[in-house]
């Protein structure tokens, strides 16, 4: 091990450049080589001061770059260069997919670290000014992503939706018809409360508002960037002086 | 609202003072008045260069000073400062009673912000090297803090974690026998991986691996800082070779 570099997985965060965690900022800063996902800020990977950059493009969970393609390129540049970081959106560990990119440079003997991010669910709650958990109300809360279509089991994550106080759902937007006929399907009531956030940390933020009635029509517009759902009762519309200018709603069906 | 200053609530992360994130940091450093609970670490209070400090020590969900108490302080600090941050352990709006507090200064018509941190199951998912959600096996994770005793449905952090592929503890150590036998007795395998991690993301992070049957002796054992359970198939014992050193395990009964 002692004559490959270190690989560090690192959270880049929800999408703002100042969430980025200090530890993160450092280690771009001294990196020899920078893999980074297409949602990184480039204020982010501008701090890369030497590192030879290189974009792997993995997009909304679809591989652009295949991921054991990847994988070999984290081993690859461990074996050549001290510090090499890997950075992706969000966390690696919820819906990051470091789980592969961990096993193979185990497999390789190579040494790493898992640096935490911001994950967007966070950030969402932190712009709605709505808690994920709310003591009384809201004692727990799933972070799910949808797999729709023949093959996928829809209980894997429409039990833990209807189980939980709150929902956050991860990669959800383009599938929105469907997972409001799932869990009203499920026996979840058509007026539940939820709202979708896109772009949650970054001035251009936006929230709509509405309930799983009106999901797939909130779904149906066109975001700008990436955007979650969060689901439960406390995410009724919350309209308040500040807010004001920048709310759209949509009126539940 | 212009008469008065502003209130951040910030998130301190998991306890490594690097953890913390750019925002956070900035906003620290020009903090007019600090309130900060018990886990923050010295490191980032001392990022507070001219603020008045004030610990009020909320400590693994028990309250040291009352929260109606906090709520105003937050209210009084705003009236007379611009810059009054609150500083929480983890994330402000996951187990952090957030809601409470931005209820109170949406009712005095205080402008506030809150700035997201790195949550403990995400550290000590770092830690582990081993993800909350792993493509194809965990795909979905509930958040849950159990409430024992009389009065208390259990249904509402029992429900969650049986019907998704991981869970995530908080605040659940010091009752881990309750636990474990309430998820046994909902239908949880005895078998069930799990792992408890101490401090994560400080330099003296411990994990206690084991299953729900030895829950209950892991959870007798004295902790040393704050503890999150991560329970799912993904959580068996890992020891790789950077691990061996220190990592301490339990024999499932």
């Amino acid at each position: 091990m002692s004559e490959s570099g270190k690989v560090y997985l690192v959270g880049a965060g929800p999408g703002a450049p100042d969430l980025l965690t200090l530890r993160a900022a450092r280690l771009i800063e001294r990196a020899d080589v920078l893999f980074h996902d297409a949602l990184v800020h480039p204020e982010v990977i501008a701090l890369a001061r030497h590192a030879i950059v290189i974009p792997v493009g993995k997009r909304c969970g679809r591989h652009s770059t295949a991921q054991r393609f990847i994988n070999k390129r984290l081993v690859d540049a461990a074996r050549e260069h001290a510090v090499v970081v890997r950075l992706k959106g969000g966390d690696p560990m919820l819906f990051g997919r470091a789980q592969e990119e961990i096993d193979a440079l185990e497999a390789a003997g190579i040494d790493y670290e898992v640096v935490p991010g911001i994950t967007a669910a966070l950030a969402a709650s932190a712009h709605l000014g709505t808690s994920l958990t709310q003591r009384g109300s809201a004692r727990s809360v799933a972070f799910v992503t949808p797999r729709i279509g023949e093959g996928h089991d829809p209980a894997e994550w429409v039990h833990p939706l209807i189980a939980s106080d709150a929902g956050a759902i991860y990669m959800g937007v383009g599938q929105a018809a469907e997972i409001a006929q799932r869990l009203i399907g499920a026996g979840m009531s058509e007026r539940t409360p939820l709202v979708i956030v896109e772009n949650a940390s970054l001035p251009d933020a936006r929230r709509f508002y509405g309930t799983l009635a009106s999901l797939p029509a909130l779904g149906a517009r066109e975001m700008r960037g990436p955007a979650i759902i969060l689901i439960g009762s406390q995410f009724v519309e919350r309209v308040t002086e500040a807010d004001a200018a920048f709310t759209t709603s949509a009126v539940a069906a």
